[in-house]
């Protein structure tokens, strides 16, 4: 190891304590980028950042707007013209957490307990990107310079799909342009299992409305002779899969890519048995396709998931209504080659074909995602495969993932250049889920990774 | 007519305006009985009906402690003991309304706008039973004594299905003794057409809860192997119904007693058409069991209607979960003989046989109510029908309500003494409804119909 690299991993073993406060104080922002509510917040987050990056020294930091939040640049161009560049993209948005959803500690407080750090964010993304400032910070103060030119971008809507980023990155393919893009949004199964994710899914998020009389009514007056919307949306819904738990929207599968033997068994190297799946998530029995195992289900195969369902009265005790109307949330995550523009076609093709004539219904699209996946043998993968090693004393494994970080096509596309997920997280951290937590040792160690990574990297050919 | 009941009428016609700001302090107290926030504003309107009657000059009154929220009593025995006694029952408790849900004003801000009185509770059921109030107060005040004796036992918990209301019927036999029972809590289809409701649906009310994995999960990283517990309630709810409309649930109908042709025949003069169902509550098309009527299938059916349903994210934009519950809120309306308890062992026999083992289903009970059915040859019933036919020029119809009053069959059976719905209502009055309204005229009209019907009950033998 170089010198370089070992004065930054010291640097960033000292400083491991300022560094989680500063997290901390990146934690406590609630940068809800779904609920316009917190629109402000996401903004302040933005300015935060900008100011801290402005503070290590990197330059042309700035808020830059788009037509929803702001993204957040700075370049570190100090390893010249002759060394590769590094982009960096993480999200500083978070999705929505109310203490009220089963929280031990209010979301938005972080707090340190038992080796980990309980707060919304705390590992999807603000943990994992923090990660990629401070091995930067690192090299810079310990080092006076970095061996790669360094370029971050940090979005702050990729909770709700990056609905602004493409654009963005359109208009600034000089200023993004680089070498290899680094993203660490993903997690692994445990922390003695470091894995890299060369594939994730895409998505296509819908709602769907039903609506019946022209307000809630009396269910005694009327009971009997109109169609109860809630009933109507079950009725739709409950056509949207087959008995063996396969999804019945016609064409749905058409262009699933099947996966080969040899992607089988990459697959199973990971394998989770029906314990393992049961015991992280609670759930009484597994469920889905049985032609394919637990890993494959989740990572390597379509879904379609309700995530939200809501009609007439919800409170306390009895209300005796015919609800005026009722709706879902579904978002079915994709891989390739699905393209999530005709899934949402298919999707409203056929639920507009089963909707029954005595209620009205609307199919909205919300959000969709390409679903992506990169060549694991490319020079960049393998530079962070020795990352990886060098920390933990053995090789990752490579992954495919069942979450979406949908402008990773759009970055590989536009800019032509790799992807390198190198995820920080664990599958068990609890992101979008009350009581989200990422461990500390994992911070350390992924800082420790990303320092190596940059200097891996500086050994490759530009 | 009699000089007295000539002398009230006029009376009420003289300060009718007062009667209704008087409405109006009553409507502006949220009686909500279902929501425990309320408890002190149900209390407040309890205390203010007492001082009311009180102040009329009615005596004993009281606001009499239940295990939930009170009962209002108030007795005025001045026709002595040669002369019947009627007991008016009704509720003063409101169903819960919040502007957001789509009032035009605010529902506990009463408000007249052409002809109608605007307000939660406005028809259902405080209208309705003031206008008992003021009827006996026209009496007291303008002849200085009333036909009949008459006891007043206001309820804060019908909509709640009055759990606590038998228990002090139970307890206070000698207190509520009387020859007949007079509740308006009831309605007809225009003011053109009075009625005398005969016959009301009883209600079994459930609440099913579905609960998966042990908190939300990511459905990117856990989704294609949990089986989604918005999805196992619809697939539960979906098997309640068969594709004829009617409910699967085995033994539902086993206790209905059938309809008779003469039976059909009286239904037959209230026909609804689809075309006034559909203009009344806005449905696109009519739906239910098609070898019924709309009027029977709203009035002589039972039926099973989602009342509600939650799960997981309902706010705006995306979330990408997989909910940790699901739940639904269902109401059966149940005709004789069907016996509620029954019903609710059945649907919850009937739900836990079609539970999947990959979640875990509950099944509670709310409340119940007993169906009742009312002869219509007594002679307390034609002197109803004669009341009636003072005020509008021509006899009233009896008709089936659709809707329930869960304590009407208990009363009948506790006190043995026949119960005469003279309903003030209209079917378009919007009750558990956003804009609930109560029109001006029928508050006039039932207060002398209800002064004319304690001078017609003064005539029957004691």
């Amino acid at each position: 190891m170089s010198v370089l690299s070992e004065k930054a991993r010291n640097y960033s073993r000292k400083h491991a304590e300022r560094f989680r406060h500063e997290l901390f104080e990146l934690l406590r922002i609630p940068s809800v980028s779904g609920d316009p509510t917190y629109a402000g917040d996401v903004r302040r987050t933005a300015k935060w950042l900008a100011a801290h990056l402005h503070a290590l020294g990197l330059e042309n930091t700035s808020v830059m707007p788009t037509a929803g939040h702001p993204v957040v640049y700075g370049e570190w161009l100090g390893a010249g013209l002759d060394s590769p560049t590094v982009l960096v993209y993480g999200h500083y948005d978070v999705v929505p957490a109310a203490i009220e959803d089963g929280w031990d500690t209010p979301p938005f407080e972080p707090v340190e307990k038992d080796g980990k750090i309980y707060a919304r964010g705390a590992t999807d993304n603000k943990g994992q990107l923090f990660i990629h400032i401070k091995a930067l910070e690192a090299y810079l103060e310990a080092c006076g310079e970095a061996p790669v030119n360094v370029k971050m971008l940090l979005e702050g809507e990729e909770e709700i799909s990056s609905p602004n980023l493409t654009p963005f990155i359109k208009e600034h393919l000089d200023l993004l342009k680089a070498d290899v893009c680094v993203i660490s949004d993903t997690s692994m199964r445990t922390i003695a299992e470091p894995a890299i994710t060369h594939s994730l899914r895409g998505m296509t998020y819908i709602e769907i409305e039903v609506e019946g009389p022209k307000e809630d009514l009396h269910s005694g007056l009327w009971g009997g002779a109109a169609h109860n919307p809630a009933l109507a949306l079950v009725e739709i819904l409950g056509k949207l899969y087959n008995p063996d738990n396969t999804i019945a929207v016609p064409g749905f599968y058409d262009d699933v890519v099947p996966l080969t033997e040899a992607e089988r068994e990459m697959i199973a190297k990971t394998a989770l048995s029906d314990e393992q799946y049961k015991q992280t998530t609670g759930v009484p029995a597994t469920w889905g396709d049985a032609r394919y195992t637990i890993r494959e289900r989740i990572s390597a195969r379509p879904t379609l998931d309700i995530n939200g369902m809501w009609s007439g009265w919800t409170g306390p005790g009895p209300k005796t209504i015919i609800p005026q109307k009722a709706g879902a949330k579904l978002s079915s995550r994709l891989v390739g080659n699905q393209d999530p523009d005709r899934i949402f076609t298919l999707l409203k093709k056929f639920i507009e074909s089963i909707a029954p004539k005595t209620v009205k219904v609307n199919v909205s699209l919300l959000t969709t995602g390409m679903p992506a996946l990169i060549p694991f043998d490319l020079p960049e993968m393998r530079a962070a495969s020795r990352a990886y090693e060098k920390a933990w004393g053995y090789a990752p494994v490579f992954t495919r993932g069942g979450g979406s970080i949908p402008v990773v096509a759009d970055i590989a596309n536009l800019l032509k250049i790799p992807i390198v997920m190198m995820g920080y997280g664990l599958d068990s951290d609890g992101l979008h889920s009350p009581n989200e937590h990422y461990s500390i040792e994992m911070f350390q160690r992924g800082i420790e990774t990303a320092i190596t990574y940059l200097e891996e990297l500086s050994h490759l050919q530009k």
